[in-house]
């Protein structure tokens, strides 16, 4: 039977692969298990963060060609007291009771520019995510609690180069790219999940609805690829081992109690221990929280999803009691305005 | 007997006073009793931040002569999601049972530059401790919850005027010639208070030994002055009313437990409701927290302060699900290294 | 016969006006006969920066009533080594020669957010330019050199405010309003002076279509306002007086030599000396200067506005040997993409 | 006899190796032949600017083995209308006419980060420029036009590993190491050219006493090494090629004077073209230009060193006409208190 195991390392900096070097070293993780590695770089996650190319070159040096059919998902900023890490998922083979976290991955092929934050996004990113499915075994989308998608940006020599060729992209304005891409990917998992239906996804203004969103996509842009990057995340009968997984939707960046109602379902603090976390984070567009005004829209200086990921990293670091936790930034279409979803992986003791 | 009023004002912007001139004119404030405004503006809160004194003159232009009695400590950063606001604090007279918040303030005279961050720094603010104290009626040190400073920094100017003169400053970096201004600032409370006594003052190492703190010390500097600005809180059962004060240390940026215990003392959610919160954030010098690595102190495009604020900002307004809360940055000697002191307010049902 | 006085007067912050209040007291500025300040504050010039409402706020105050009727165009952002300064201009009476520099001014009334960046807007200014020059007395347009406009922006709360009305404004991006409202200001400017034809201003994509564009416009954002206050520069026979302008168009942000040529045409260096520069600055859509890459508009952590005006500011001081320029940012419609107008302003030694 | 052959290389991204690998494949350049590589990147050029040692991670990449014996200074931060470039410098034999342009390199042993910033990093700097010369074939210092060298700053975790050994380095600050850094290195130069002498090194107040400098030093900190890079750069009889150099000091920011002036003597315009402009860029300390006031000091949203190189960039970019220049930040002890060295290389037409 498969069963995932997941280790979350430290990194000292972008490059830092001295830890998933020590570990495989000591046998304690195989690379060629390896199904995905997530990271948190302490770039600022926007356009120019170079940092989380800098991550995948790092690791593609030390695990070599292995890292191949490995799906690596960088996501910038470590904004707040949040700490840059990677977490690595293996599928080993293992006799044991289910159910337990199964997981699957699948990289897509590439975007043209143009077609980022379009409908044609949406389609690529669905299939991903329904190929990724197959292949962690889980038959219904029900059973999946968490896709995370690493999507693509436009910089400005992707923007030129698409108006050489006469065409024209969604935007102009690079960062804006990264909240379209993210958005067409969230609107592809919700499409593939079930969360909206094949008219809803065809009639959806990427980027501009906030009604229309997916309670389980976790949607991060980088510069350094024009295809998605794709990992599920669920529950399977067919799975084995220590590690569960559960979901919630946070309503807003102060939202903790569904994170909490989440951990006390895997039993996080009676016998299990909080594995990993992941979440998404945003500003909400209404420019307030509650009704009480936020200033992250207005803030030239510094990007509203730095400020989401600090404060969002601030509200789950205060809950849980750790700060590597996967705080992603810029929740288009990834639950509702100013929310996010969040996934939560426990180890049971056993 | 004396009883302090407190209202929390939703500002718009820096010089927005509508809220306080509309609560004037509904009689629910009276300009002539009020003794104490503080406010948390939308600038960056470190040097080049002109919101304080913007917000500080729109707010003598709205009460005129009266304000010139009113201690007025403007404290720069809303980042995440945090809100720009201001508590006014008024002293009115009314019988009633004790004990009670009692208020006092001071103003001190100017410091000259080259003795900011020094020995005559912390001499002058303990003096004024002392003098607001006595304004409030607070008779034992024990008795004083919270004490909020405004503190000068130094500007290039004013670091150029004073080498003109042959002397020099304890800094030319103006970024931390907030910290070290803070710092006296904080010693000097501590010393007021008995926190520490006269011979660790005047052996203090400002800004260097994070041993040496307050746990009731708020400082927050400002360009617009070169004195400081006091106000002491505390319980007092000379004074009467519905608001009541407790404080705690938090242990590093999310140890939110200690906050969790003291609503709880003030039967915060149980007859009473969360009327002001006032804490200090800052980024530990470990570069870690609880062992995990943090990025804070090596960001050059974020001030440490900022990231500080926006991720304590987090971890309090997930835990009260209030984001008007007065977060501070830089914690020098307020609170363990990392860590910060925190005053909460609460209002009974009377 | 009419004559214009001009003062660039250094500041050392935002609302430092001691250095107008001197010369007021000395004489040399007659209150009354101002009608237009220029000020550059050292805020980031983009949507959260307060320091050109404080500016203005501090020049009321100073100026009392008598300010009603001054236009007072504030525009942010002194970086590298430029210098926060004001610039006076006075309309005094004096018998003499003409030709010399002729101003005039108008004030508009305030546009309706979703009006900001529409053919509305451009109609407002074109009307407010034309009221302008009536002022100065210009009759041919021929005779403008440059006209200063500043012009309203969108923040989160004029956004949300518009949509409660089921209103659309033309960006939700707060950023990217400013760049709308300058464009579309600056258009206005084009057809007053005939730089475009009723048709072509009636089919613009305002904020796309980098070849529409005025050779004489310098438009800058602001939030304190929701009209527009323009500043109309020209040469009269009908004035007289040492002053004298002339314009030229930077045709990239490196291009010195037209400026050097409007000097040398003035005589500047040959019994003339500079008085006042005012130049726009802006990142070239292309991502590119000369075909060479830049990277500007890549840049997540610093606004390409402040980019702009720091280089553009550093090849001007470069040629000038001053940095008490009037560089603003944003230049969209105003020069060719990537470039910017530039008004060269003279004293003659008479 | 030795010929020195030079490419300035654009590059996309920091990791971008394409246009050398194009040049090594065209055989316009000899992988073996290659001393030396300069190069800009896009980061903040700060402490956490990561693109230099991703940069010099795909050099060595590219190159392999052979990319050992090359020195390469990598210095983040292409502010303004900057273009990120590489500067490629190879040693061939060729008989030809001198004098020409010579080159030699030296890369240190490493510090331990308590020596940062000391009279240890003086002396070591000072030794490497002696071996670099030796390897040159420069006998005299005067031939010398200019030293560039890469030196280390401190991160938190060095700070820490030092304090955790009982040591205490010169500043707990990350973004200061970087100045003390530079500093040291500068007056290493200038201790090995003999424009201090032993005496006047040992008594220097590192980053402190303006008055102390090299006219021919550029220093760049970066995280990735310990050690320092130095390539010395100047004109000998015994090397031949088209190549010539020679070097002025800027007194400040916008003194492009002496620029003009060296590109004269080289007969830049005349014959011979500009093959690479490298200078040094600061914000003077005593916060004014020619005795007009900058911001670069009091602004804490971006760091001097930024708005310096954009100034500095946009003022020798308008002389030149061109904007891929390697203008690198802070230059303490590098020229005069907010001027800096500049190295022209010209190309003569043969």
């Amino acid at each position: 039977m498969p069963r995932t195991r997941l280790h979350v390392i430290p990194t000292s900096a972008p490059d830092d692969v001295s830890g998933l070097e020590a570990l495989i070293e000591a046998k304690q993780i195989d690379p060629g298990a390896l199904v995905a590695i997530l990271g948190k770089t302490e770039g600022n996650g926007c356009v120019n963060d170079f940092t989380r190319a800098f991550a995948i070159a790092a690791l593609k040096g030390a695990l070599g060609p292995k890292s191949e059919h490995i799906a690596m998902v960088m996501s910038g900023g470590t904004e707040g007291g949040l700490s840059p890490h990677l977490i690595t998922f293996e599928r080993l083979e293992e006799d044991g009771p289910g159910p337990a976290l199964a997981i699957g991955t699948e990289v897509t092929g590439a975007l043209v520019p143009e077609e980022l934050g379009t409908q044609a996004q949406i389609r690529v990113v669905a299939a991903g995510v329904e190929s990724a499915m197959a292949r962690a075994g889980i038959a219904s989308s029900e059973e999946v609690h968490f896709v995370q998608v690493k999507c693509p940006l436009l910089t400005a020599e992707r923007i030129i180069e698409t108006e050489a060729r006469g065409q024209r992209t969604e935007t102009r304005d690079t960062l804006k790219s990264m909240a379209l891409s993210r958005g067409a990917s969230a609107l592809g998992v919700a499409l593939a999940l079930g969360e909206i239906d094949q008219s809803t996804a065809e009639a959806a203004e990427i980027g501009k609805d906030p009604a229309i969103w997916s309670g389980r996509a976790s949607c991060s842009a980088g510069s350094e690829l024009m295809g998605h990057e794709i990992l599920v995340m669920g529950m399977s009968a067919d799975w084995t081992g220590p590690l569960t997984i559960d979901h919630c939707v946070m309503a807003d960046t102060i939202d903790t109690g569904p994170v909490a109602q989440a951990m006390a379902r895997l039993q996080i603090g009676q016998g299990a221990r909080l594995a990993a976390l992941l979440a998404k984070a945003e500003a909400s567009s209404t420019g307030a929280i509650r009704g009480t005004r936020h200033t992250m829209l207005d803030d030239s200086d510094i990007s509203a999803t730095r400020h989401a990921r600090a404060f969002v990293g601030g509200a789950l670091a205060g809950l849980t009691g750790q700060t590597d936790l996967f705080i992603s930034g810029g929740a288009e279409h990834q639950g509702p305005d100013g929310g996010g979803p969040v996934a939560v992986i426990a180890e049971r003791r056993l």
